[in-house]
């Protein structure tokens, strides 16, 4: 799927409306940003709603796709 | 990699510190929360800090994971 950018010039890939994935740098280390986004007056800006993951941490996160998946499977 | 058990009985994978990914159900909908926690005097509690996808939003964020550790490749 593609990818729009953001208001910081962010890679974002779309969850679902105003919530997007994206990578970003601080301090020279890369997040993992998986955040809501609000209209500020037109223009989309990243919300207090999300979470930013550490490389570490989302790399973590993906060991356990197929656990989440399968606690979802009596949904 | 092994789960806990969080404070309103969620089964918990832990990504970092404090931070956990989960399962809930609200209004027999379920959810997946990735989600810091915080001490409150002993006892775990979710906090402000993540956020909660809906199953569509959960199986869309997947589809981007090879995108986004492209994206990180250059870290």
């Amino acid at each position: 799927a593609a990818s729009t950018t953001g208001p910081n010039g962010e890679k974002r890939y779309e969850v679902g409306r105003m919530r997007y994935i994206s990578v970003s740098e601080f301090k020279n280390k890369p997040y993992v940003n998986i955040r809501e986004y609000y209209d500020d007056k037109g223009v989309e800006k990243p919300g207090k709603k999300g979470i930013s993951l550490s490389l570490e941490q989302w790399q973590k996160l993906k060991t356990f796709v197929d656990q989440v998946d399968n606690d979802l499977k009596k949904y």
